[in-house]
């Protein structure tokens, strides 16, 4: 998955250790998982060589990142000018997040 | 690495096999390797669940993707409060680029 971080998400990040992000439409701070309990527990830091990108490495507790239910949000493959869906949904985004 | 598109660079991503990259400061379109020869021939696209970030599987020409020569942009780890560069940068940049 792609988010994005200002200073304070990531030194939530690094306190916590819970992969936290801001999110600039709702101008918060979000801590991922906090509704589907679906967690990342940061393993690894990475920062890029021009000191403006973060990878994370992490344990992604349940069973997906993607609020589709899809293990990665990168499950959109181009192929031959279309778009084909990856794999399977690990779990019912409407369970999830309408409780 | 991590960087922009524009929907030409996306274009020309698709079209030429190379991954191609717009620079916001140049105002101008970047086929990776270009200076460097370290061109990313392309071999899988992925779109993400809300349509903003591409995905690149690449073969990486040359030794590294980034211009410090390390084979990855993202060689910092921080830990403990530090940051470690992981790994030897596999070519001089002076060498690759100021030819």
């Amino acid at each position: 998955m792609l988010a994005y971080m200002n200073q304070q998400a990531f030194e939530a990040t690094l306190s916590t250790g819970k992969a936290t992000y801001y999110s600039r439409s709702r101008q918060t701070l979000w801590v991922k998982g906090e509704t589907s309990g679906n967690v990342q527990l940061v393993k690894e830091i990475r920062i890029d060589c021009d000191d403006d990108a973060i990878l994370l490495k992490v344990e992604q507790l349940g069973r997906a990142a993607c609020h589709t239910g899809h293990r990665s949000c990168f499950h959109k493959k181009v192929e031959n000018g279309s778009i084909l869906i990856m794999g399977e949904p690990l779990f019912d985004p409407k369970e999830v997040y309408n409780k």
